[in-house]
């Protein structure tokens, strides 16, 4: 397969519809990104690495996250953390409080906000810099070693996430976030803020694609620690859209409202997209239809 | 791989625990099916097949049934198929019609029982004899010319499912259903009626797991297609535990709450489980656990 | 208190808003109702009559009929009446199914269409002829000898009416409808398709303001259960307006998709209004803001 | 009427009965309250006054004070009050944050834990010192010139009120809370923590079955206002059990989960029950009892 073509294809195809979408606009930072960004990038399991359009620029990965504050929260799995957070996909928006409320406060899934809000408390309870410890796993996994927070979006996420911290203080009451909710959330809205580019995502998601171990051969996760994140993100990945981005695009994959989705086909090659506008979901518009062009013309899919 | 010997030795390490779980009650022709029975059956995309346990006896499919549905829908697929029937897991019991409500009458996907009879009206809405047209592409693709409906069963069902009647005027409440709710439904419980063995339905998968085509070259589906009902089976093919079994076991896969479940590993193989005891979401409680030993000691899985 | 002069008032000021509000269209016979109509009647404690506007005029009394079935069911109550319908405001819309599966079949009053199926249940174990019954307690309570069924209407209503049918039928699920669900929509539908003037509804309503009794003596209930069908007016009777209705107007009330209000003032008066436009909770417009201007300028209200 | 003789008749009576319920135990100073108290005051609409039990006994009013803040707010009245809090029941748990985010941040009711943080909201909009403000009213209203807020008890909700807290950034999300949540907080915990007697509530309460004005002729409120606050307190009064308390009692109330009761008959009497054991729904239990006593033998209610 020539990815580095085909990327190129894609990318041109798609030019004509750069800024379809809405771009987030909940905090400046997000809200004055360009729209008219795109860009894609692949990894293939024995490191050949394709890219095409804007894949160097870095962006707020934002939900994209959770995969890493996830891996984590296995690493140093304590037994009850499935007791707190569950595995189902929600059905509702990503930060949606019903369901937490119906549900005695515990949150569907870890990769929506109320579930990556318990990882996080996990995180702190076990290491001793948390929000430090993630960025670290983060410049490994990427080989960015420069990469860290965008501290403006960490500010302003701070600032106006009212919606989260009402999330945080609900769980608390239910005593399912055993710290403070206010750290909690600080270590959650720096690891939001964390800036990367495609080719750094990536980077970073190869180990999802290679049995929970990077090229180099560190092992993060076992193998079938791998499969089960992979699994996750296909029923809880892509927000209240995840029948939709199974049936068209077929991968294991998690989105941001930064505009990035990481993808991985186990065995074959971890890829990134990154496009600032958003469809109803929250999902990249330009990014989803992007990798439903690479799996269509591939015929790759998990399935 | 040596799949007979796999199938026998976990048909044997969970001899202990047959009868676990809960037989479906809601109709006496269930409720009298003898909780001890467990039947395992592969099918290799080669054509080998292998079997351990009671995988000849016939049991009801029930809710496996929504497979083939869908698969004849999308053969017949008039535009607004996707209209009138969502493609997202439901995060709510197979029988809710809390959903119904809130989305106007548009079920969440073809695998809850809302959506099967939306499926089913689409069917009787383009060909002749629905209820027969189905049983006859079920024989065609397990090889069992005498599979039949279980008439006990369809009686018991039309004479108690006032839930499903409910539902099916709800639909038609809001225009979703076209045809008489009362024909539909008598489609509906022949289809979740029909009888097949754990070998029967593991041969009646395989086009799941070979592209849309049958091993003899008859082709159902496309392959796009065929990716598409599994990932649909794999989000939302588990009532609403579809988070756990794509964690536990991770394949596309549908239950029915007559304890069978009908897995395929797309290229590899198609299995079935059956084990009457289901657990608290509608699932065989064995046949999970079974499923989860095949992948679990092959380090198989689509993930 | 000049009544007359001060119902010709409200109705001569409030000309210019007939025909405002939306007349119920999901059945011909009602959507083609004048919409221009507008008549209010009010009977004092001591029998005295005022009617102003079309008083004279017969329309489909609709939910109002709630109030006599109710009245009946108390009359002839089994002990578990209220342990199969509640006696809370819903807080939904009256044909809401939601609650009605969050609280296993049992409806959250008397006044919404499942309470009331209920209701015409509990009626249909009793009596041996319950539609006719209620007919002629309707014809008793109203002097008017020749009211009768609006055979349109109730046609109209069972051809249409899936979503009552739905409702009957998941109630019959939960074991909470013991008759035939046809039998007891169809003596459903008729009661709601009774048709009575302002004049008579008025008139058929002044038990509720005379301590169970009609200003002839006969009496229907005992001041207690009079003052808890009143209750349940404030608190149930305007769909899901309750607590505006409350507010605005202040008096017990039962409304009808019909454009009929009838209200009454324990110790008082009982007063009809009617006017086809419905506001958004299908509640008479020009009827609530008559009653409003009937308390507001006498200064009388519950409260 | 003899109320003396029947206060003290209702007292004895229910004498076997204290006790009965659960006390409120999700903060220490509430947890630790004598259960076995009861006590029972009603003041006639020219002054008398009638005690029985517990009568002088100081509890905390906590939900009661809900009237009082709207009192305030609807003296200082913004045009917008009812733009940012409804007037319906919720027929939900009254610290639920479903129908706040179904319904967009806006509370369903004033009497309600989040209508009430709007209403405090607002309040501190308009006042300088709204704390203050209210314990002054409170004061004038009772007579109770030492009354003041139970420090214990303020400081233990600030502690532990971790849904209240939620549900404030809740609101603040959807921008229906404009002053600082915390102090917004601060002030309604110690609105919630001002101690009374029932004779003291009693009095407090007048103004409410007396057109608006103290019995000393300072009018707090237009008939009509006080009227309305009548209805709501009918539709709204009793948590999610309003419907039964209309249907047993008959009279506008509001209760606390102190286990205080405050009820009005209008032109009559302004009477407070307290027993701190609770119902499921969060009233007295003997409270209630009492109250249904009260109108049963007297045959007084609003209905």
């Amino acid at each position: 397969m020539d990815y580095s073509a085909l990327l190129e294809e894609i990318v041109d195809e798609l030019a004509g519809q750069r800024g379809c979408g809405r771009v987030a606009d909940y905090i400046p930072p997000l809200a004055s990104v360009d729209p008219n960004q795109f860009g894609i990038a692949l990894m293939e399991a024995d490191g050949r690495e394709h890219v095409a359009g804007d894949a160097e620029v870095r962006f707020s990965i934002q939900s994209i996250s959770k995969v890493f504050s996830l891996t984590l929260a296995m690493q140093h799995a304590r037994d009850d953390l499935w007791q707190r957070v569950g595995r189902e996909p929600s059905g509702n928006r990503f930060n949606s409080l019903v369901q937490l409320e119906h549900e005695h406060g515990i949150p569907r899934n870890p990769f929506i906000n109320a579930g990556a809000l318990v990882v996080t408390d996990v995180i702190l309870e076990v290491l001793a810099d948390a929000k430090r410890t993630l960025l670290d796993l983060v410049r490994q996994l990427s080989g960015a070693a420069d990469a860290g927070f965008d501290d403006a979006v960490a500010d302003a996420e701070a600032a106006s996430g009212h919606t989260n911290r009402a999330m945080a203080w609900f769980m608390k009451g239910f005593g399912n976030l055993r710290g403070d909710p206010e750290a909690v959330l600080d270590a959650y809205f720096h690891h939001c803020a964390i800036a990367l580019s495609c080719r750094e995502l990536a980077r970073a998601g190869m180990y999802l694609a290679h049995r929970g171990c990077t090229l180099d051969g560190t092992c993060m996760l076992s193998p079938q620690q791998t499969q089960r994140i992979n699994a996750m993100m296909v029923t809880c990945g892509a927000y209240d859209a995840v029948g939709d981005f199974a049936y068209r695009v077929g991968l294991p994959a998690k989105s941001g409202v930064g505009g990035g989705i990481l993808a991985v086909l186990p065995g074959h090659f971890s890829a990134c997209v990154w496009s600032p506008g958003l469809d109803s979901a929250g999902n990249s518009m330009l990014g989803i239809r992007a990798l439903e062009a690479l799996t269509a013309r591939t015929g790759l899919s998990v399935f």
